[in-house]
């Protein structure tokens, strides 16, 4: 498509929505790509940037001039404009900087760049709807008019001060069904919600969506209104949030995606397998440390991989249980009664597994009876340990700043796997005696 | 403190918010917690009860008549007051409905109850603003004042003709800002997205996060508006979408929480444990049927447990990334190049770890040149088998309408556990020849 005919294809792309254009280019070649980005409107295509994959998007700002990127950001709200100047190398990021037109814009641009990105200032935007508490109904209308041209969506008008401290805010409704002379302070909400500007971007997460917010204001330390954060910037924190645990989980470290190169799979992936490789030496140890059993008790061995995964499937499965409750601040009460409830939980799955293998292995596959209970006594030991690890390790991790979820991941199974089969064989010995 | 100061209370808790009041409730006694909602106006309590957990609510719930959970119900907006509906008992169900005041809302309600709780028509709400095309912007901010008392928050104004057909919307930045006289059909815009009725919810979630929309309004087949979804419903599809997947990996069946019953626990984890039970039992079967191996190699079988957790963390690694992929619509290319990529990404790791295992084999632990090969290409072959199921597992589940992320839970590493265990003693068996 991308030969010659320009009038055509920007006729043709004036109808789709920014979203499905910026789908398309990420199936185009990167030349063809920045070609289309640059036959585009900048209204348009400054979406279509924002919209982009970041990987994507690196590769199409390496084919625009730092003025090319200034005259994109300039289209774009701060926040945006923010995050993609975020992404550049410090050169870069200066000449962009200095080539944008509009200086009160590069002002906010450059302040938001301040915030760590995983805070609530790495989220807001300088864009918003403000009045003055001493106004009327009527200049905040017209105030308002003016400022919202440069606010894509208004959400909330907040009310301040002369010292632009946040005082409350205002909501559309209320505007439309007061009369036009009632002095704002009659009107305004006083009780309104806010962040400071260096909350941590998931409790901001957690504080909108207990309240229901679609917007939220953000102070800074002395309570003056420097921005807002709105609903879909907490999708996408809330979104990130559950991929990284899920991707712990799995033993992937870094935020890979399926059709990255296989170099960043490869890294993403390998460490985990490494670790996973040295418990299995340490297995392997084991299992060597207790080689005269295999004189008299061949079959031992043949459990080890049943009692290895056991392990690792009950540790997996409490961790997961506590690591949500984490995330959704839902655990109530004291951590022995967890110890508790978690012991009885698996004495319950255990006793049950355990006669489901005593009777399959006794009577299907013929093993002696002292086998058998040794198998079973194990397996029921190792599911209640391995339970108390996975509720316990995320607990700990937690209280000491560190992220819950690493406990689901190939960390905890390895080790459960290692003690597991140290566990099995300690009690082969003390049972079987070799 | 529920010891007769209801005053106090009531007083104490004016000031909180209802999101506060459902926390504080759940940490109550039931008895005590239905005293407290009985003791709050129904406006406040309403929320409360909307705010709180399926499993609270449903205790709450039992100590409240028909008619006092008419009277709370006729509170909510429609979308809330047809959930609580929903979790009652068919007989409870209509005693409430016919508790309701507002034979309006009751109305509403009903239609709602109508549709299955997955699809929009089960997530959206009645509450919406709507003026006709035909109307100028006086009589429409008339109306919408009206309309407005209803709706707890305006999001856009939804156009529709004399037969409910959606048209287009209004933006209240737009009604702001034009002439009073002007009508309707000059100042709406046409371009609106909306949904069917029937559409699954998470295809919905991935509109509007696409989109970057905050309220989709929801038609009927014959284009009809029927009600509207805010973003704050979909940000609890997300996080359950992502909750669900994340529990899947885990090996947890049913949506259950830290706090729930030893039983309900049970419930959900044993059937999986189960399940690898009878894995564990097919490799003790494979085990027992290489036993012949044990007295010229015995050292093979102190290898199997690392194998089987290579096996396992290979195949939730791809997995996972694939789940990713298909979850986000983000991956591209054809079938056979992701296979192609697979194999290579799996050679890579496979060699460095086949390295370092047979350098620590060999000089650490000493164990002989031919066993040490056996397991270094035991482990290459694994790890390229289990990523390839761990690839197309979850793409084959997806194309059958399955939920894929089922691929990265018990069930897969089960079966990569028992597949890597039969390839490393048949690749034994053809390099040792015992």
């Amino acid at each position: 498509i991308t030969e010659g005919k320009n009038e055509t294809l920007q006729h043709l792309l004036e109808e789709v929505h920014y979203a499905d254009v910026a789908e398309l280019i990420t199936e185009l070649e990167t030349d063809e790509a920045i070609y289309l980005i640059k036959l585009l409107e900048n209204d348009v295509s400054s979406d279509v940037i924002a919209e982009l994959d970041e990987d994507d998007r690196e590769n199409i700002l390496k084919g625009l001039s730092s003025k090319e990127i200034a005259e994109e950001l300039d289209e774009l709200d701060t926040d945006d404009a923010a995050d993609i100047i975020g992404e550049l190398s410090e050169k870069q990021k200066e000449e962009v900087i200095a080539h944008l037109d509009d200086v009160e814009h590069a002002k906010e641009i450059v302040e938001l760049l301040r915030y760590d990105e995983d805070t609530a200032g790495g989220l807001m935007a300088k864009e918003l709807v403000k009045v003055n508490e001493n106004w009327n109904v009527l200049t905040c209308v017209k105030e308002m008019r003016a400022q919202a041209e440069e606010v894509t969506r208004v959400h909330s008008i907040y009310v301040v001060d002369d010292n632009d401290i946040l005082k409350g805010r205002l909501s559309l409704k209320d505007l439309l069904t007061t009369s036009t002379r009632s002095p704002i302070t009659d009107v305004f909400i006083k009780n309104v919600d806010s962040v400071n500007v260096h909350e941590a971007a998931d409790e901001v997460a957690k504080i909108m969506q207990k309240y229901d917010l679609e917007a939220i204001p953000v102070v800074d330390e002395i309570g003056r209104l420097v921005g807002r954060i709105t609903i879909d910037d907490i999708v996408d924190v809330i979104k990130e949030e559950a991929e990284k645990d899920y991707q712990m989980a799995a033993g992937i470290s870094k935020d890979v995606e399926a059709d990255d190169t296989i170099l960043e799979l490869t890294k993403a992936r390998l460490p985990w397998l490494v670790l996973a490789l040295f418990g299995g030496f340490v297995s392997v140890s084991i299992l060597g440390g207790f080689s005269e059993a295999m004189d008299n008790y061949p079959v031992l061995f043949f459990f080890t991989p049943l009692i290895a995964a056991m392990a690792g499937n009950v540790g997996v499965q409490s961790s997961a249980i506590i690591v949500q409750g984490l995330a959704n601040d839902s655990l109530r009460g004291s951590l022995f009664k967890r110890l508790i409830k978690e012991v009885l939980q698996s004495l319950l799955n255990g006793f049950v597994l355990a006669a489901l293998l005593m009777s399959a292995g006794m009577f299907f596959l013929g093993f002696q009876f002292k086998v058998g209970l040794t198998v079973a006594i194990s397996l029921i030991s190792v599911i209640i340990i391995a339970s108390i690890i996975g509720t316990f390790v995320p607990i700990i991790l937690d209280k000491r700043g560190i992220d819950p979820a690493l406990a689901t991941g190939p960390f905890i199974t390895t080790s459960n796997d290692i003690f597991g089969i140290l566990i099995y064989f300690l009690i082969a010995k003390l049972i079987l005696g070799f």
